[in-house]
Protein backbone atom coordinates (compact mmCIF):
# COMPACT_ATOMS: atom_id res chain seq x y z
CA UNK A 1 0.00 0.00 0.00
CA UNK A 2 1.22 3.08 -0.77
CA UNK A 3 2.77 5.60 1.85
CA UNK A 4 0.27 8.50 1.25
CA UNK A 5 -2.49 5.70 1.51
CA UNK A 6 -1.43 4.38 4.73
CA UNK A 7 -0.63 8.12 5.99
CA UNK A 8 -4.01 9.03 4.89
CA UNK A 9 -5.58 5.96 7.13
CA UNK A 10 -3.79 7.14 10.37
CA UNK A 11 -4.86 10.58 9.45
CA UNK A 12 -8.72 9.15 9.44
CA UNK A 13 -8.13 6.90 12.67
CA UNK A 14 -6.36 10.08 14.96
CA UNK A 15 -9.21 12.38 13.57
CA UNK A 16 -11.98 10.19 14.60
CA UNK A 17 -10.10 9.26 18.17
CA UNK A 18 -9.13 12.99 18.76
CA UNK A 19 -12.82 14.03 17.92
CA UNK A 20 -14.29 11.17 20.32
CA UNK A 21 -11.79 11.02 23.36
CA UNK A 22 -10.37 14.62 23.58
CA UNK A 23 -6.68 14.88 22.63
CA UNK A 24 -4.97 14.45 25.86
CA UNK A 25 -6.98 10.96 26.84
CA UNK A 26 -6.69 9.98 23.23
CA UNK A 27 -3.72 7.19 22.92
CA UNK A 28 -1.36 6.42 20.32
CA UNK A 29 -2.28 2.44 20.35
CA UNK A 30 -5.48 2.92 20.09
CA UNK A 31 -4.86 5.19 17.00
CA UNK A 32 -2.73 2.87 15.22
CA UNK A 33 -4.95 0.01 16.09
CA UNK A 34 -8.04 1.71 14.42
CA UNK A 35 -5.72 2.22 11.25
CA UNK A 36 -5.20 -1.29 11.72
CA UNK A 37 -1.12 -0.68 11.67
CA UNK A 38 1.65 -0.66 14.43
CA UNK A 39 2.10 1.84 17.15
CA UNK A 40 6.05 1.86 15.78
CA UNK A 41 4.88 2.79 11.53
CA UNK A 42 2.58 5.87 13.43
CA UNK A 43 5.75 7.09 15.24
CA UNK A 44 7.94 6.16 11.61
CA UNK A 45 5.13 8.53 9.24
CA UNK A 46 4.08 10.96 11.92
CA UNK A 47 6.53 11.35 14.19
CA UNK A 48 5.08 12.14 17.60
CA UNK A 49 1.05 12.50 18.91
CA UNK A 50 1.81 16.45 18.64
CA UNK A 51 2.82 16.30 14.63
CA UNK A 52 -0.07 13.71 14.51
CA UNK A 53 -2.54 16.11 15.71
CA UNK A 54 -0.99 18.70 13.83
CA UNK A 55 -1.57 17.07 10.81
CA UNK A 56 -4.98 16.32 11.58
CA UNK A 57 -6.00 19.96 12.05
CA UNK A 58 -4.14 21.11 8.78
CA UNK A 59 -6.10 18.05 6.90
CA UNK A 60 -9.64 18.93 8.61
CA UNK A 61 -8.85 22.76 8.50
CA UNK A 62 -7.91 22.75 4.42
CA UNK A 63 -11.05 20.83 3.61
CA UNK A 64 -13.24 22.74 5.52
CA UNK A 65 -11.79 25.74 4.04
CA UNK A 66 -11.98 24.50 0.16
CA UNK A 67 -15.88 23.03 0.77
CA UNK A 68 -16.56 26.49 2.07
CA UNK A 69 -14.82 28.54 -0.58
CA UNK A 70 -15.02 26.16 -3.23
CA UNK A 71 -19.31 26.39 -2.99
CA UNK A 72 -19.49 30.44 -2.81
CA UNK A 73 -16.74 31.11 -5.07
CA UNK A 74 -18.46 32.52 -7.11
CA UNK A 75 -15.98 33.60 -10.10
CA UNK A 76 -19.07 32.72 -12.54
CA UNK A 77 -20.22 35.25 -15.18
CA UNK A 78 -22.35 36.37 -14.47
CA UNK A 79 -21.91 37.19 -11.04
CA UNK A 80 -23.81 34.92 -8.61
CA UNK A 81 -25.77 37.40 -6.16
CA UNK A 82 -24.35 37.66 -2.59
CA UNK A 83 -27.47 36.07 -0.98
CA UNK A 84 -26.86 33.06 -3.08
CA UNK A 85 -23.20 33.02 -2.88
CA UNK A 86 -23.81 32.95 0.89
CA UNK A 87 -26.37 30.29 1.32
CA UNK A 88 -24.06 28.12 -1.11
CA UNK A 89 -21.09 28.53 1.33
CA UNK A 90 -23.27 27.95 4.57
CA UNK A 91 -24.99 24.84 3.21
CA UNK A 92 -21.54 23.39 2.07
CA UNK A 93 -20.40 24.33 5.43
CA UNK A 94 -23.28 22.54 7.64
CA UNK A 95 -23.18 19.43 5.19
CA UNK A 96 -19.19 19.66 5.76
CA UNK A 97 -19.34 19.48 9.13
CA UNK A 98 -22.33 17.19 9.52
CA UNK A 99 -20.48 14.70 7.28
CA UNK A 100 -17.66 14.86 9.53
CA UNK A 101 -18.31 16.01 13.10
CA UNK A 102 -15.25 14.25 13.98
CA UNK A 103 -13.29 16.42 12.15
CA UNK A 104 -15.17 19.41 13.25
CA UNK A 105 -14.88 18.64 17.00
CA UNK A 106 -10.97 18.74 16.74
CA UNK A 107 -11.39 22.20 15.04
CA UNK A 108 -13.61 23.56 16.88
CA UNK A 109 -13.61 22.06 20.25
CA UNK A 110 -10.01 20.44 20.69
CA UNK A 111 -7.41 22.64 18.80
CA UNK A 112 -8.76 25.73 20.04
CA UNK A 113 -7.44 24.97 23.72
CA UNK A 114 -4.90 22.84 23.70
CA UNK A 115 -2.25 25.25 23.94
CA UNK A 116 0.64 26.26 20.90
CA UNK A 117 0.86 25.32 18.35
CA UNK A 118 -2.52 23.96 17.82
CA UNK A 119 -4.76 26.95 18.79
CA UNK A 120 -2.83 29.27 16.24
CA UNK A 121 -3.39 26.65 13.10
CA UNK A 122 -6.95 26.62 13.97
CA UNK A 123 -7.22 30.45 14.36
CA UNK A 124 -5.11 31.08 11.50
CA UNK A 125 -8.30 28.79 9.62
CA UNK A 126 -11.17 31.10 11.39
CA UNK A 127 -9.58 34.47 9.99
CA UNK A 128 -8.80 32.82 6.73
CA UNK A 129 -12.76 31.79 6.63
CA UNK A 130 -13.86 35.54 8.59
CA UNK A 131 -11.76 37.41 6.00
CA UNK A 132 -13.51 35.39 3.42
CA UNK A 133 -17.17 36.56 4.84
CA UNK A 134 -15.99 39.88 5.45
CA UNK A 135 -15.47 40.29 1.27
CA UNK A 136 -18.78 38.74 0.66
CA UNK A 137 -20.64 41.15 2.98
CA UNK A 138 -18.22 44.21 1.77
CA UNK A 139 -18.72 43.49 -1.69
CA UNK A 140 -22.76 43.10 -1.36
CA UNK A 141 -22.81 46.30 0.65
CA UNK A 142 -20.50 48.02 -2.51
CA UNK A 143 -22.98 46.42 -5.08
CA UNK A 144 -26.60 47.45 -3.48
CA UNK A 145 -24.89 51.05 -2.48
CA UNK A 146 -22.15 51.88 -4.96
CA UNK A 147 -20.60 53.54 -2.40
CA UNK A 148 -20.22 51.14 0.70
CA UNK A 149 -22.06 53.36 3.42
CA UNK A 150 -20.96 50.04 6.13
CA UNK A 151 -17.90 51.03 7.45
CA UNK A 152 -15.07 48.72 7.21
CA UNK A 153 -14.78 47.93 11.18
CA UNK A 154 -18.61 47.28 11.32
CA UNK A 155 -18.30 44.64 8.28
CA UNK A 156 -15.72 43.21 10.53
CA UNK A 157 -18.10 42.69 13.00
CA UNK A 158 -21.20 41.55 10.69
CA UNK A 159 -18.38 39.04 9.68
CA UNK A 160 -17.82 37.51 13.08
CA UNK A 161 -21.09 37.66 14.03
CA UNK A 162 -21.98 35.55 11.21
CA UNK A 163 -19.28 33.01 11.79
CA UNK A 164 -19.71 32.59 15.91
CA UNK A 165 -23.73 31.98 14.63
CA UNK A 166 -22.48 29.13 11.90
CA UNK A 167 -20.11 27.77 14.64
CA UNK A 168 -22.81 27.30 17.14
CA UNK A 169 -25.57 26.04 14.81
CA UNK A 170 -22.97 23.40 13.67
CA UNK A 171 -22.64 22.10 17.16
CA UNK A 172 -26.41 21.91 17.58
CA UNK A 173 -27.36 20.45 14.47
CA UNK A 174 -24.88 17.89 15.50
CA UNK A 175 -26.14 17.35 18.89
CA UNK A 176 -29.59 17.21 17.59
CA UNK A 177 -29.86 14.11 15.02
CA UNK A 178 -33.34 15.50 13.46
CA UNK A 179 -31.78 18.79 12.22
CA UNK A 180 -30.33 18.50 8.54
CA UNK A 181 -27.76 20.36 7.12
CA UNK A 182 -30.08 21.97 4.91
CA UNK A 183 -32.17 23.12 7.73
CA UNK A 184 -29.61 24.87 9.76
CA UNK A 185 -28.24 26.35 6.69
CA UNK A 186 -31.63 27.42 5.97
CA UNK A 187 -31.85 28.82 10.14
CA UNK A 188 -29.17 31.13 9.23
CA UNK A 189 -29.92 32.39 6.11
CA UNK A 190 -33.23 33.57 7.45
CA UNK A 191 -31.48 34.72 10.97
CA UNK A 192 -28.85 36.65 8.72
CA UNK A 193 -30.04 37.52 5.49
CA UNK A 194 -32.82 39.26 6.42
CA UNK A 195 -30.80 41.49 8.84
CA UNK A 196 -27.54 41.75 6.68
CA UNK A 197 -30.36 42.10 3.69
CA UNK A 198 -32.04 45.63 5.88
CA UNK A 199 -28.61 46.67 6.65
CA UNK A 200 -27.80 46.89 2.81
CA UNK A 201 -30.80 48.93 1.69
CA UNK A 202 -29.73 51.21 4.89
CA UNK A 203 -32.78 50.05 7.53
CA UNK A 204 -31.55 50.09 10.99
CA UNK A 205 -32.41 49.16 13.70
CA UNK A 206 -32.98 51.72 15.62
CA UNK A 207 -33.45 51.48 19.65
CA UNK A 208 -37.46 52.46 20.79
CA UNK A 209 -38.24 54.74 23.71
CA UNK A 210 -38.24 53.08 26.84
CA UNK A 211 -42.49 53.38 27.32
CA UNK A 212 -43.62 55.18 30.20
CA UNK A 213 -45.26 53.47 33.01
CA UNK A 214 -48.83 52.86 33.54
CA UNK A 215 -50.22 56.00 35.12
CA UNK A 216 -51.35 54.74 39.01
CA UNK A 217 -54.89 54.57 39.38
CA UNK A 218 -55.95 57.69 41.08
CA UNK A 219 -58.07 55.20 43.37
CA UNK A 220 -54.61 53.77 44.74
CA UNK A 221 -52.98 56.79 46.14
CA UNK B 1 -10.89 39.98 57.71
CA UNK B 2 -13.96 37.73 57.57
CA UNK B 3 -14.06 34.72 55.53
CA UNK B 4 -16.46 35.38 53.05
CA UNK B 5 -14.06 38.35 51.83
CA UNK B 6 -11.41 36.70 52.09
CA UNK B 7 -12.77 33.77 49.92
CA UNK B 8 -14.46 36.28 47.33
CA UNK B 9 -10.23 37.72 46.83
CA UNK B 10 -9.10 34.30 46.46
CA UNK B 11 -11.80 33.67 43.52
CA UNK B 12 -10.87 37.52 42.48
CA UNK B 13 -7.17 35.71 41.98
CA UNK B 14 -7.74 32.35 40.36
CA UNK B 15 -10.12 33.96 38.05
CA UNK B 16 -7.78 36.24 36.73
CA UNK B 17 -5.12 33.03 36.80
CA UNK B 18 -6.90 30.78 35.29
CA UNK B 19 -7.91 33.70 32.37
CA UNK B 20 -5.14 34.31 31.43
CA UNK B 21 -2.56 31.75 32.04
CA UNK B 22 -5.12 28.89 31.17
CA UNK B 23 -6.43 26.07 33.87
CA UNK B 24 -3.15 23.78 33.68
CA UNK B 25 -0.86 25.77 33.59
CA UNK B 26 -2.14 27.99 35.87
CA UNK B 27 -0.58 27.27 39.98
CA UNK B 28 -1.93 27.66 43.38
CA UNK B 29 1.42 29.75 44.29
CA UNK B 30 0.53 31.86 42.06
CA UNK B 31 -3.34 31.92 42.98
CA UNK B 32 -2.22 32.43 46.58
CA UNK B 33 0.59 34.61 45.86
CA UNK B 34 -2.04 36.81 44.19
CA UNK B 35 -4.71 36.78 46.80
CA UNK B 36 -2.19 37.67 49.24
CA UNK B 37 -2.34 34.71 51.04
CA UNK B 38 -0.62 31.42 52.23
CA UNK B 39 -0.83 28.62 49.98
CA UNK B 40 -2.43 26.31 52.97
CA UNK B 41 -5.11 28.86 53.64
CA UNK B 42 -6.24 28.60 49.70
CA UNK B 43 -6.92 24.72 50.26
CA UNK B 44 -8.05 25.29 53.38
CA UNK B 45 -10.88 26.96 52.10
CA UNK B 46 -11.71 25.83 48.47
CA UNK B 47 -9.97 21.94 49.22
CA UNK B 48 -8.17 21.79 45.60
CA UNK B 49 -7.49 23.71 42.51
CA UNK B 50 -10.30 21.58 40.65
CA UNK B 51 -12.94 23.26 42.90
CA UNK B 52 -11.59 26.23 43.07
CA UNK B 53 -11.81 26.22 39.56
CA UNK B 54 -15.22 24.94 39.94
CA UNK B 55 -16.02 28.23 42.42
CA UNK B 56 -15.06 30.39 39.78
CA UNK B 57 -17.18 29.10 37.21
CA UNK B 58 -20.01 28.85 39.25
CA UNK B 59 -19.75 32.72 40.09
CA UNK B 60 -18.42 33.71 37.11
CA UNK B 61 -21.29 32.04 35.49
CA UNK B 62 -23.97 33.26 37.97
CA UNK B 63 -22.97 36.79 37.60
CA UNK B 64 -23.11 36.80 33.65
CA UNK B 65 -26.59 35.19 33.83
CA UNK B 66 -27.69 37.59 36.50
CA UNK B 67 -26.50 40.94 34.50
CA UNK B 68 -28.29 39.35 31.40
CA UNK B 69 -31.72 38.53 33.18
CA UNK B 70 -31.83 41.79 34.96
CA UNK B 71 -31.04 44.06 31.63
CA UNK B 72 -33.65 42.12 29.82
CA UNK B 73 -36.09 41.10 32.20
CA UNK B 74 -39.43 42.72 30.94
CA UNK B 75 -41.39 42.55 34.11
CA UNK B 76 -42.58 45.64 33.88
CA UNK B 77 -45.85 47.81 32.97
CA UNK B 78 -46.84 48.08 30.08
CA UNK B 79 -44.36 45.15 28.80
CA UNK B 80 -41.28 46.40 26.77
CA UNK B 81 -41.10 45.51 23.13
CA UNK B 82 -38.75 42.01 22.49
CA UNK B 83 -36.02 44.46 20.62
CA UNK B 84 -35.67 46.54 23.61
CA UNK B 85 -35.21 43.71 25.82
CA UNK B 86 -32.34 42.14 23.43
CA UNK B 87 -30.78 45.47 22.92
CA UNK B 88 -30.41 45.67 26.61
CA UNK B 89 -29.49 41.99 27.16
CA UNK B 90 -26.57 42.38 24.42
CA UNK B 91 -25.77 45.78 25.89
CA UNK B 92 -25.64 44.33 29.27
CA UNK B 93 -23.90 41.25 27.94
CA UNK B 94 -20.85 43.28 26.43
CA UNK B 95 -20.61 45.16 28.91
CA UNK B 96 -20.33 42.15 31.50
CA UNK B 97 -17.65 40.65 28.88
CA UNK B 98 -15.72 43.53 28.36
CA UNK B 99 -15.85 44.61 32.31
CA UNK B 100 -14.33 40.65 32.90
CA UNK B 101 -12.40 39.67 30.44
CA UNK B 102 -10.59 37.23 32.75
CA UNK B 103 -14.06 35.58 33.64
CA UNK B 104 -15.17 35.73 30.16
CA UNK B 105 -12.05 33.49 29.39
CA UNK B 106 -12.71 31.42 32.11
CA UNK B 107 -16.44 30.30 31.00
CA UNK B 108 -15.85 30.47 26.84
CA UNK B 109 -12.30 28.79 26.86
CA UNK B 110 -10.82 27.22 29.59
CA UNK B 111 -13.94 25.51 30.95
CA UNK B 112 -15.44 24.19 27.88
CA UNK B 113 -12.60 21.62 27.26
CA UNK B 114 -10.96 20.85 30.55
CA UNK B 115 -13.18 17.74 31.01
CA UNK B 116 -15.98 17.14 33.50
CA UNK B 117 -17.55 18.63 35.23
CA UNK B 118 -16.71 21.80 34.37
CA UNK B 119 -17.74 21.39 30.61
CA UNK B 120 -21.23 20.58 32.28
CA UNK B 121 -21.10 23.54 34.34
CA UNK B 122 -20.34 25.87 31.70
CA UNK B 123 -22.76 23.93 29.62
CA UNK B 124 -25.75 24.57 31.97
CA UNK B 125 -25.19 28.31 32.30
CA UNK B 126 -25.06 28.57 28.32
CA UNK B 127 -28.04 26.48 28.15
CA UNK B 128 -30.12 28.78 30.41
CA UNK B 129 -29.17 31.70 27.91
CA UNK B 130 -30.27 30.10 25.00
CA UNK B 131 -33.59 29.28 26.74
CA UNK B 132 -34.08 32.73 28.02
CA UNK B 133 -33.23 34.14 24.27
CA UNK B 134 -35.53 31.20 23.11
CA UNK B 135 -38.56 32.35 25.22
CA UNK B 136 -37.76 35.85 24.14
CA UNK B 137 -38.01 35.35 20.42
CA UNK B 138 -41.05 32.83 20.99
CA UNK B 139 -42.77 36.04 22.96
CA UNK B 140 -41.79 38.24 20.02
CA UNK B 141 -42.96 35.94 17.26
CA UNK B 142 -46.17 35.05 19.76
CA UNK B 143 -46.97 39.47 19.47
CA UNK B 144 -46.62 39.91 16.55
CA UNK B 145 -48.46 37.24 14.72
CA UNK B 146 -51.27 36.61 17.63
CA UNK B 147 -50.29 32.97 16.68
CA UNK B 148 -46.69 31.76 16.26
CA UNK B 149 -45.81 31.21 13.29
CA UNK B 150 -42.00 30.35 13.61
CA UNK B 151 -42.17 26.37 14.39
CA UNK B 152 -40.26 25.99 17.70
CA UNK B 153 -37.74 23.82 16.59
CA UNK B 154 -36.43 27.27 14.33
CA UNK B 155 -36.94 29.29 17.57
CA UNK B 156 -34.49 27.43 19.01
CA UNK B 157 -32.17 27.50 15.80
CA UNK B 158 -32.37 31.49 15.90
CA UNK B 159 -31.41 31.53 19.96
CA UNK B 160 -28.44 29.42 19.06
CA UNK B 161 -27.30 31.84 16.35
CA UNK B 162 -28.07 34.42 18.39
CA UNK B 163 -25.93 32.96 21.60
CA UNK B 164 -23.37 32.18 18.96
CA UNK B 165 -22.83 35.37 17.20
CA UNK B 166 -22.77 37.18 20.55
CA UNK B 167 -20.05 34.77 21.85
CA UNK B 168 -17.64 35.52 19.26
CA UNK B 169 -18.11 38.89 18.75
CA UNK B 170 -17.13 39.43 22.58
CA UNK B 171 -14.14 37.49 22.12
CA UNK B 172 -13.47 40.19 18.98
CA UNK B 173 -14.23 42.77 21.31
CA UNK B 174 -12.14 41.72 23.50
CA UNK B 175 -9.10 41.37 21.45
CA UNK B 176 -9.88 44.73 19.41
CA UNK B 177 -9.27 47.02 22.34
CA UNK B 178 -11.09 50.14 20.10
CA UNK B 179 -14.78 48.40 19.91
CA UNK B 180 -16.84 49.23 22.42
CA UNK B 181 -19.44 46.98 24.35
CA UNK B 182 -22.11 49.63 22.99
CA UNK B 183 -20.45 49.42 19.67
CA UNK B 184 -20.27 45.62 19.84
CA UNK B 185 -23.96 45.65 20.90
CA UNK B 186 -24.94 47.68 17.89
CA UNK B 187 -23.16 45.96 15.44
CA UNK B 188 -24.98 42.17 16.91
CA UNK B 189 -28.74 44.20 17.00
CA UNK B 190 -28.48 45.30 13.22
CA UNK B 191 -27.30 42.04 12.63
CA UNK B 192 -29.92 40.04 14.57
CA UNK B 193 -32.75 42.17 14.61
CA UNK B 194 -33.43 43.34 11.02
CA UNK B 195 -33.48 39.65 10.66
CA UNK B 196 -35.47 38.73 13.31
CA UNK B 197 -37.59 41.32 12.72
CA UNK B 198 -37.87 40.55 8.86
CA UNK B 199 -39.05 36.99 9.63
CA UNK B 200 -41.45 38.12 12.56
CA UNK B 201 -43.59 40.00 9.39
CA UNK B 202 -43.55 37.05 7.39
CA UNK B 203 -40.71 38.16 5.57
CA UNK B 204 -38.48 35.26 5.11
CA UNK B 205 -35.10 34.47 2.36
CA UNK B 206 -35.67 32.35 -0.51
CA UNK B 207 -33.17 31.58 -2.89
CA UNK B 208 -32.62 33.21 -5.91
CA UNK B 209 -32.39 30.90 -9.07
CA UNK B 210 -28.74 30.46 -10.45
CA UNK B 211 -28.51 33.35 -13.21
CA UNK B 212 -28.31 31.34 -16.50
CA UNK B 213 -24.91 31.73 -17.93
CA UNK B 214 -23.85 34.41 -20.50
CA UNK B 215 -24.23 33.40 -24.17
CA UNK B 216 -21.33 33.02 -26.02
CA UNK B 217 -21.27 35.37 -28.60
CA UNK B 218 -21.48 33.87 -32.19
CA UNK B 219 -18.42 34.76 -33.47
CA UNK B 220 -16.16 31.95 -31.08
CA UNK B 221 -18.91 29.23 -32.22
Amino acid sequence: MPRAVREQQMLDAAVRTFGQRGYRAASMDEIAELAGVSKPLVYLYLNSKEQLFSACIRREAAALVAAVRGAAGGTSVPPVPADRQLWDGLTAFFTHTAERPDGWAVLHSQARTQGEPFAAEVAAMREEIVSFVTTLIAEAARSAHGDPSLPEREVAGLAQALVGAAESLAGWANVEDSVSAKEAAATLMNFAWAGLGGLMEGRRWVPSPVPAPLPVPSSSL
